[in-house]
């Protein structure tokens, strides 16, 4: 349940408010990654200490390890994973196009050998939306074909057609099924904080490629089916910025005002600023904890390799207004640790970063109901790339 | 300076408490180890929530990485790794037999390559206590020679000289030069809640290995030079357990009462009560980390493997009193997160198992304040032993 608060008048930026069983959304919004029932690094209690309000599962990986069985003992993955607030899912698809093997794609769904050990497995439109069921997450993804970057026209409006053929039956399975099978997914005594909605919300991916027509297409199919929300996927698939941005441009017109917007697997700060301009409600990305393991920790000036000599007496904190529990730190001990190879300077980076992206989409909010949100954007933009090293 | 509580009746067990610059220590008590100015994956923040007094930091690790200039420009070690709270620092001595390589001893200290690159350095009596000024830490122990085990008793006594005449030369150097070289050793303006002890403690080692009359000698040699506390040394060396309980058997009726007594890298839970009724005052011991980083987690009925297959779908928490941040987790979801590679398994059983020490530690303290600490140690040892796997 979407309610819109306010939309920013120079841009199409907007501030809403998404309801789901497990509580309130505040957007725009952005999700940290668990990808395997933990944001890595991090205890739940972190997450709620950095203003998280949503979390995402993968359901190829979770499915995989540990396992349905695992998770039907546990009453879902809130249960499992110890924590009580928004879950989003998705449903596998992009995982099977960039991890799995042997991929046999039919109208049933697609057949692969899965990463772990290589065993066949299947992934269908019902298959997906009855593991995010039994997940028993708050908003779960229609499974799609996730088409590759470059793509033909040709292809690309095949794979479309079967994206919608294949939403019509996550809907109908979704519809049918949803509330029968795990009792966990209905029951709102099982929820801590139960809101007005007790059930399970289903959001539609926008495919199509770099196709304006198709991507226009795909948006009305999906909208007469009818959803939740609607994502825009096939981005974040090794294209350049311009054509991300275009993705967005091509459909985000065409999704309904009163539904949140969810853009895929997305992005660098400056682009969640220039999506948000363009009415994107929704992030999810690997990149601010996969970077924090490589070492890189964001800052208003752009990203620094805290391995780099330079750091070596800094006292200084990651940024001045990080997390006190990570500002307590100087960039020389953070260092150390990383020299060190103790697992405290992942775990610091991770929070450090999640932290810089909640905070800036916590600024979003504020500019938007300030209605000064492109002159944050603008500035943030301009300080962050003009010293990017 | 330490202040005498309360002796058990039954054993030698006895509560005490230990006044530091950075603050009083209840004892028996056992020192999480930080190794690298951090105990492994967890947070300054995750040791207040356990309940520790104190960690232990390593002379050896730290003055190679990140070496003394960075510990200097951080004015000291508490600041550097953000710890308000006691810090002991070990000599360097035992680290130079276990990890540095083409040791050559003499009578001014020992020369060595280090474990990280192999380059040529030199620890004596003055460089050790040097150093351990420069970190600032709150209690230094003297640099002595570890015997190895087994060893001959001309050895062990030619040892034990040695390390009577270092012990006398750090004491020297500890008495004259402590206060002038780093003000953050005697500056209380510099410690957030400084108490009456404005001066590093400096504790002697008593070796003397297997041998009962050396043991002697040597405690009654350091008693004669004078120290703030006694340690036995020398253990945790490859010896059998009753080669370590001899070890204190011989050495601590030697030691005054009105001093603390710390048996150096150990142990076992069931070791440390039997050592408690011998009255050791103090511990530090590697085990509970480095056991949790291969998926072992102390519990009453003695450890476990979280890997274990029995763990699968086991929804109980590690222990039914472990602290209330793993409780919230099942032995189910350790178990996957685990098998997934994921760090917060190794963050949640390094928590869980240093929450056992010190919980175990606590409760020595009330069964000796209470009369019963012979009850409690062997039932304690009872139900640990029986069920061991």
């Amino acid at each position: 349940m979407f309610k819109l608060l306010k939309t920013d008048d120079k841009t199409k930026a907007r501030r809403g408010q998404l309801t789901t069983a497990h509580g309130v959304i505040q957007t725009p919004i952005f999700m940290p990654v668990g990808t395997q029932g933990t944001v890595k690094t991090l205890h739940p209690d972190d997450l709620v200490d950095l203003g998280s309000q949503i979390i995402l599962g993968n359901t190829y990986h979770l499915n995989l390890r540990p396992g349905l069985d695992v998770i039907r003992a546990a009453q879902g993955l809130h249960k499992f994973s110890s924590w009580d607030m928004p879950i989003l899912t998705d449903s596998g698809g992009f995982q099977v196009w960039s991890l799995a093997k042997l991929r046999k794609i039919s109208e049933e769904g697609v057949a692969f050998a899965n990463h772990l050990d290589g065993s066949k497995m299947m992934l269908s439109p019902e298959s997906s939306m009855e593991i995010q069921a039994t997940l028993g997450s708050d908003i779960a993804m229609l499974f799609d074909e996730c088409p590759p970057y470059p793509c033909d026209e040709k292809y690309a409006a095949d794979s479309l057609a079967l994206t919608t053929r294949w939403a019509k039956r996550c809907k109908q399975w979704h519809e049918e099924n949803r509330s029968s099978i795990v009792p966990w997914q209905l029951d709102n005594s099982l929820i801590a904080n139960p809101t007005e909605v007790s059930r399970q919300l289903a959001f539609g991916i926008v495919q199509g490629s770099t196709y304006a027509d198709l991507r226009e297409q795909s948006a009305k199919e999906l909208i007469e089916i009818g959803f939740d929300g609607y994502a825009v996927g096939g981005i974040s698939v090794g294209e350049p910025e311009y054509e991300m941005i275009r993705a967005i441009d091509n459909a985000v017109p065409h999704l309904p005002q009163d539904k949140p917007r969810y853009a895929m697997g997305l992005g660098t700060p400056p682009q969640m600023l220039e999506m948000i301009a363009r009415g994107v409600d929704m992030f999810d990305c690997v990149m601010p904890t996969r970077v924090a393991r490589h070492g890189l920790a964001f800052t208003h000036d752009g990203p620094i390799h805290i391995k780099n000599k330079e750091f070596e007496l800094d006292q200084r904190p990651l940024t001045e207004t990080t997390h006190p529990s990570v500002a307590r730190f100087s960039r020389s001990y953070i260092r150390h640790l990383w020299r060190a190879k103790e697992m405290l300077a992942l775990r610091l980076l991770s929070f450090h970063n999640l932290h810089f992206y909640l905070q800036l989409m916590e600024q979003a909010r504020e500019a938007i109901d300030n209605g000064n949100f492109t002159e944050f954007k603008d500035a943030f933009i301009a300080r962050y790339t003009a010293n990017s090293k």
